[in-house]
């Protein structure tokens, strides 16, 4: 039995780690070789970036050497996790022995924090690409970048897209296939895909400069890291 | 201060439930005027198709008048709360003083046993789009359809267009395009698009009876009246 492991810590963006899930839950139904869990230091409820809160299935130290571990974003909690060692470790022990390690958005800060990443092509939220090099990785800006067992997506919704692609890898083009049609994912975005031409990216970078200061006020040398 | 009331109950596909809830989130955290809550029965831990629980930010009595109301779906426990009247109610009744009535995926279902649906043009899953017919609406295949206050959604993911699409009515196409950049919703699923024309739908349906017939064993009217 393989376990596929989404990490759950405060603050998180749920479709990040909610979008994967639920493609990795469809396939696992139909594949009685995987299962999937959600793990966290505890089993409370935890806060999201919206009023919903979420609930793991286990403890980290109930879900002993998975299969893939993959770790969802976020904004400002996120950052401010980047420096809490407890959790970079449970993450550098569920990686050390597993054949695939994913993130979505920022959760890719999350893997760079940990010290995973160095020199290896990875992406993360367009916003917040340029992070990403500052933590050891090579960011590339692509909807999902895979390098050897690492797996990252793009912002949030994206991990729909990179979890398909990891059945596809598991399963083959057939089984991923099937999961979307399940989850029906035949996407219509009312206005059409994004115009990235009409996006002015430098006009974000204020914002996300802001966030990581109120996020890393008590932590300096890991917001100089970033932020130099 | 508009309310955007998100339903929950046992044994929803999350998805139906985050896709949506994060959109509505972020345009929220960028409208004053509007704020998102999720609202059930009792504010306990709820069991999901995944290993995942959520947890709601209001109990239905909280939640006084919303302007909008959202259904999720779900499979078999979604069927069985097809014949759950106290959710019933609950629905007819935050619907009836709601500018905004939505469903994804089989949620629609949930507003046809309420009898809201009644002439209505709506969709649903698309291997559940008949029952649709027997709880009196008009069912669309169409990934999302408007009728009156009523915006459904096709199966799961389609969520997320559904709530883009509300957001361009709430507040024009500037704010949908901004909150889809936000959450990156720039789709490129790994096989493309679904391949319509390659699947077999009749092959579904026996697989929808069974769970049917399973999760309504103890409610034969309800069950007749979806496959008689």
């Amino acid at each position: 039995m393989k376990t596929i492991a989404f990490v759950l810590y405060p603050g998180i963006t749920p479709l990040d780690l909610v979008g994967p899930l639920q493609v990795m839950s469809v396939f696992a139904a139909f594949n009685p070789d995987y299962r999937v869990v959600v793990a966290a230091e505890t089993l409370g409820a935890f806060d999201t970036d919206t009023p919903l809160q979420l609930v793991a299935s286990h403890t980290f130290d109930q879900v002993a050497e998975p299969y893939a571990v993959i770790v969802p974003g976020g904004t400002e909690p996120t950052y401010l996790v980047m420096t809490d060692e407890r959790l970079l470790e449970r993450i550098r022990t569920a990686a050390a022995g597993a054949q695939v390690i994913g993130s979505v958005c920022t959760g890719s800060l999350l893997l760079g924090a940990a010290g995973l990443l160095e020199g290896r092509r990875a992406t993360t939220h367009w916003a917040t690409l340029q992070l990403l090099g500052r933590l050891g990785a090579d960011p590339v800006s692509e909807r999902v970048v895979e390098d050897g067992p690492f797996i990252t997506a793009a912002g949030v919704s994206a991990g729909i897209d990179m979890a398909l692609r990891l059945v596809g890898r598991l399963a083959g083009e057939q089984a991923a296939r099937t999961v979307q049609l399940m989850i029906e994912y035949d996407p219509q975005p009312p206005y059409g895909p994004i115009d990235w031409s009409s996006v002015d990216r430098d006009a974000y970078g204020p914002l996300v400069t802001d966030t990581l200061a109120t996020a890393l006020a008590d932590h300096p040398r890991m917001l100089e890291r970033l932020t130099r």
